[in-house]
């Protein structure tokens, strides 16, 4: 049995999480108040983040080097493809969501409107919120353009890159920051992805004093 | 013939250099000052960000998708190790050294000092090249741990990870932000790792403005 510690709306976390399910990885999941700085957690992880995933007698950090590593050793279903050129799309998108985006979208948002509530780190910042706010549109719009000529985000199967969207999507999702009505591709791409049972667990994540809108675990959003 | 766009202190575009240099690929660089926004670089890469790489008729961004692509696609010598455990700790450290040592210590030192001038972003603050200069010992001694347990950062052969942290600490010795007296342990792995041919491009650079301190390009330093 594995364990995974977390945040619940954490979109890193909600990636391993997506990895482990669609694996079928049996794993207990333990809320992590990292910014508390708990002196077993810091033995845990040096580096003081979420997630940090325990499995195979090993502790791991980095949920990057998680995924690859889960896919590697966990080969069924494959969540990265064969050819290289394909490999390195998977891995463009993947940092993509979670440097690109996570900094222009997911911390302007989902930081600003949740985890400076949580963590108590003062109040949220509109001039943040509307930079967030635009620029979601332009990535929503990328995305787009990338599932016209594809399955799915990085080609013709689901990948770590699907994931990696999803993840930081669902979380601000959560916080009712995605316009569905962007585009009815987006939104069939998301329908899809969230239909999965590896998704389950994440549609019933509450977060205390956030309660979530009703579309957010509705799989006919 | 590829073609490297980069700017030469950045360590993102000292890892790719390294490990092109490493698999002896022949590579044109291009020298970007991606802050100045050219339309044609843009074209590029939307991102507005390097390494931008042209190799195989393709165009490709991030650096970490880009070695994991290099060493895919030209295998020999191999800079990633065969195990899935061994795998996952070289990916570990090439993001704990391009996100964790990047934040901490690139950003506070080497930013402060060289990028804000070069890129006229007003004066380097001098509260965050206190915490990079604080900072940076306990990096080294991390490194000097790992060590001394290890032939290599990630095992007992080179890899991607030795790259990452050696483009960190080159850029950072050009500016002679580096106590090489802490540890005689991570100054033998820095001469191993220097004297190799693929260093030698790196240690020819010279930053207008910011003139290299003798001891930068000296082998036996």
């Amino acid at each position: 049995m594995a364990t995974l510690y977390h945040v619940p709306l954490s979109p890193f976390c909600r990636k391993v999480r997506l990895v482990l399910g669609e694996k079928r990885i049996e794993c207990e999941l333990i809320e992590e108040r990292y910014w508390e700085q708990d002196p077993d957690f810091l033995r845990r992880n040096p580096a003081a983040k979420v997630p940090v995933l325990k499995i195979d007698g090993k502790t791991m950090a980095e949920s990057a080097p998680i995924c690859e590593y889960l896919d590697e050793a966990y080969p069924e279903p494959s969540l990265m493809p064969q050819g290289v050129d394909a490999r390195y799309e998977v891995r463009r998108l993947v940092s993509w969501f979670d440097d690109k985006f996570h900094h222009e979208v997911t911390a302007n948002l989902l930081y600003e409107r949740v985890n400076k509530k949580v963590m108590k780190a003062g109040y949220p910042d509109s001039k943040n919120i509307k930079s967030g706010a635009q620029r979601i549109k332009y990535h929503l719009d990328y995305m787009t353009w990338l599932l016209e000529h594809r399955r799915w985000l990085a080609g013709d199967n689901m990948t770590l890159a699907d994931f990696a969207a999803a993840a930081h999507l669902s979380s601000l999702d959560y916080i009712s920051d995605v316009d569905w009505h962007r585009s009815d591709t987006l939104k069939d791409w998301y329908a899809k992805i969230k239909s999965r049972p590896a998704f389950r667990s994440i549609l019933a994540d509450q977060v205390s004093g956030f309660p979530p809108p009703p579309h957010y675990a509705d799989l006919d959003f």
